[in-house]
């Protein structure tokens, strides 16, 4: 029930769009109208025409061609020690760059800070051939511990980077769960605090599959077109996965659905805490993590109610994670 | 019309299974029910038990990780000079072997021939550490010039692959309509003859996105799980991927979209004839080349009739693919 | 002068054996006599036939095909924090392997511990495709931190390693040190205690470039060979290299070398301890971690003594090595 | 005996700079004075401030880390279908560029021609995302049938491929056979003649191990200072390698040597004729290519003459390779 938001099926209106789509002959490839009109909605949504969308079918896709984007396979790329991809991407991140170093930073809920970036340019030195190049920095919004980045944080990071030559990467699988936490608008939390490529994902919230990368600025001058070929990602018919950006861009369904996974995370929260469970962090998205008593645990996990343990933030520590499709009752049922 | 059958939609069938797949929750990556009926009519259909099938997203990316799972990266793998791995993937297959050499042997519609392979052995000396070693053999079926193999032909390479240490891959992105062209079996199309891994795809028969690689017999030793996972093709909401699988799979639909296609091939095969324009080569599944006199060409494409120039047979040749939504009155259009 | 055993230059019998294999004409590529008589020196050297010998020309390269051999590119290595292959290769590991991952663990001078290998194996589950999956472990020895690994230590290692499935790398850029360090046998230190891999270097003990790296039993199955020669490692001119292995190992020259170096060390160590001078962790080799006032460090630079600050043992340690060519006078020059 | 160049050892003067380098400590990875005076040498030799200089330790590290630096992960380099770099040297492209594809052209002794390029244009097109992007040409000068370019051929390839986009690359592991060859200075057969990167090989020519690759102009702005190390073939004792180039290139040895190795396959090739042997081609550097008959092979290879079989010019074509160290008695010996 609180497993992953990637558990869930697909929101109707999504459904409909793919069958819409469904009409006729289209070009492949994304060449076709639909395509076009998902990457006039992200431009529209992202406030910019400076930018190039690339639609993937996975979000460890999405990271993999948007590191390789921006950091040369002779480089590395520093991220918060528990981030996706330094955990759960297999070896997907040194496959997709041909080759680059992934260094993790940081430990428990502690978000990716300045100082971890400053100490690396010592650790790391510039031009240093023996040791690895570091060429960018990634942090995940919302992040594996469900807190966000507000852009204030965002820039900070975006600061340091700038100043070493870095790029700035953003795993955003639950982006739009961090717009709703911060407020923000999607410019705000990416090309307008410094973020050079923004890993844009809508599976978890609410799409069938719908992974994306986007370059923004000079960014955009990679190879990242190629690339997305040569891994296997640019699909034939297109037009089905462009579909579920439109449906989700266009009415801003995107934001409604993480507005109720958001709220119901927070309805869960309140839940915990009446129980007198401490919750871990802040609840910055759609997941909370609470500290179970073991029997507690148990009992939960006895009556259906799925949550996978989460050792970053300490021993007992389980992780919920609301989405679309979470119910009143499915809080309810916490007690 | 004619341009590629990935240019059609999906066929309802497929998009009703889609739809009814959405329903509540399930596990995601690959460890739902839908993906367990999958598998087991996977196995019906190549009637053994003795494989290991793997849903993907492209057909690239099932080609490449059956070569990754059959050829080491310091291996070369051997395929016609117009298959569709070495001409129209990109980088792919390197990517994905993570640095096998392609070997294009053969030209124009000659298919892949015993004595093609039979002189990679002086050309590329096993254990000469200086050159290639080749280690796995490729052959597309339904080839790109529209021919099949049958499965006599598929032992007579899989014999010489065999005695060489060589393994063997089928490109089968168009398999059902060679198991149609062929009147063969599906199993002997490919392990009965000496298969060892199979790109099976079922988009361009009539899938909205189905691909999927199958590893037969000792071929399953490799480590196609791990690999699926570090290229970004483990997909979390796999269910859906698997209900288009099981549409296609479970009353045969495939097998009934393919005729469809053929005989539409086979129709508009003899329309050309009797406009004495010539075919080239036989058509063995869904496509077929024509040879147009310009002036017969730009007329076609005028009247909106689509297909593609085809360079490896020659001058003026053209491809016309049909699909499960060819109509008669498609075939009727050329005059 | 203390500043690293690779600014030395090679020992005389070490030039002496390079003149005289430049007599007339030979097989080139390893196939001459002198790489014959070199393999059986190593054969004799380890007490092992089951072993095969590939000379290379870095450490990095003999370090990087060694771990290629033991760990396909999905998988990952674990070794020390500080760690050479992790800290001074560049992005060389990732790029020999095609991919693999490395995991460092531990910290300052504690040397890779059974605990280290236990913990990551709930850190890193076996067959969890999401994460990482470890192959291989690697250990120095002689350490980074001038600390050596007794035949005790290894096998304990190696017991948790064989456990999981994992295959044993040692970094032996200075295994010579190590030797007399331990007082062990090349064999004990290697095979004998369950290492798979050794990268066996003797540039660092007096050679001008003689770098390589042994397989033992099982390992011997690995792909080695071609491996060496794509990754530009396999020479022409084999026997210059193959000669400096001979002069050598033939009369145990690399044993004298190496005692004297650890014996100037230990000198050292003595020296610094008279003047009142933190020594950090044991004199296991050739190399002394001093922690120096910063005023003496000054002072000593100022008079030209070159040294390296090494951050991993904490502020204000700086590294010095011995080897064979340091004198009486060097030392004393610490003052 | 006429086997091949790297089977002599080395010239006399190469050895006496080594030994002389063998002096007391010296900085190590290239950042000693000798390195410093190669350098220097290198860019008096070929006339130019604007160039990059790598010292590797192989002919095809050389090739592979001047393709790396030329060619992206994603592109395509076009070669003769002989050449050395698509022959023999494993997948050592792929593995150095990081999967770039190999596209052989061209057949026999006809060297590699405008027209090869133009038409590559047409098979391969420019931006076409789903074929292989030609990023760089590479040409072999001395060519591996013994064939020299000249600058003005050189030229003809720099003009097409500048028109492309893309880069120049030589592979000179007998350059200085085609300087002599062709009378044209080492500036004239590369940067002069729009050679983006040269492998500048002197191992054949009667060094020890002195490999290098040479980045002229912009293409000095790529990474190759990194790529060098992470391939393994940044050296530390560099100073014996630098030495070697010194020792060439002061007194102008290399010419003298490569002069010597041509006029002998010069003379070769006039008693060959005057035996009624055909030569295959012109004899543009040190090599010659002769048809033998059978017997006549036979009768040589019985008298231990060796020579290799070059099954790319025709049945019973044989290689003799002259080098600085073919007397008198070599040539007489062939009757």
């Amino acid at each position: 029930m609180f497993g992953s938001d990637n558990q869930t099926g697909a929101h109707t209106y999504v459904m409909v769009a793919i069958n819409t789509a469904n009409q006729g002959r289209a070009p492949s490839y994304g060449s076709d109208e639909i395509t076009v009109r998902a990457e006039r909605l992200v431009k529209q949504t992202f406030e910019t025409d400076d930018l190039d969308f690339y639609i993937v079918t996975s979000g460890s896709a999405a990271n993999g061609l948007a590191l390789a984007s921006l950091c040369p396979r002779h480089g590395a790329v520093l991220c918060h020690s528990h981030a996706h991809i330094i955990a759960d991407e297999g070896n997907g991140p040194e496959w997709f760059t041909g080759g680059a170093r992934l260094i993790g930073v940081g430990q428990g809920n502690e978000k990716l800070q300045p100082r971890h970036l400053q100490a690396a340019t010592t650790t790391y030195p510039k031009e240093f051939v023996h040791g690895p190049q570091i060429a960018a920095v990634s942090f995940t919004n919302l992040d594996e511990n469900g807190q966000n980045y507000h852009p204030e944080e965002i820039k900070a990071l975006a600061e340091i980077a700038n100043a070493n030559g870095w790029l700035l990467h953003c795993d955003g699988a639950r982006f739009a769960n961090a717009v709703i936490g911060t407020g923000a608008s999607p410019a705000e939390l990416s090309w307008k605090s410094g973020v050079d490529a923004l890993s844009f994902g809508l599976t978890k919230n609410g799409a069938l599959m719908a992974e994306s990368f986007i370059l923004f600025g000079d960014a955009r001058k990679s190879a990242a077109k190629y690339l997305r070929k040569s891994t296997g990602q640019l699909i034939s018919k297109h037009r089905f996965l462009a579909a579920q950006f439109v449906a989700m861009l266009e009415g801003k369904l995107w934001r409604e659905l993480a507005l109720h996974a958001n709220q119901m995370a927070l309805a869960l929260g309140a839940r915990f805490r009446a129980l007198g469970i401490e919750i871990i962090g802040e609840i910055g998205g759609n997941e909370v993590f609470a500290k179970l008593p073991p029997e507690k645990a148990k009992e939960l996990q006895a009556r259906g109610i799925s949550c996978y343990v989460w050792p970053p933030l300490g021993e007992n520590v389980y992780r919920f994670v609301c989405s679309y499709a979470t119910l009143d009752d499915d809080i309810a049922a916490i007690r």
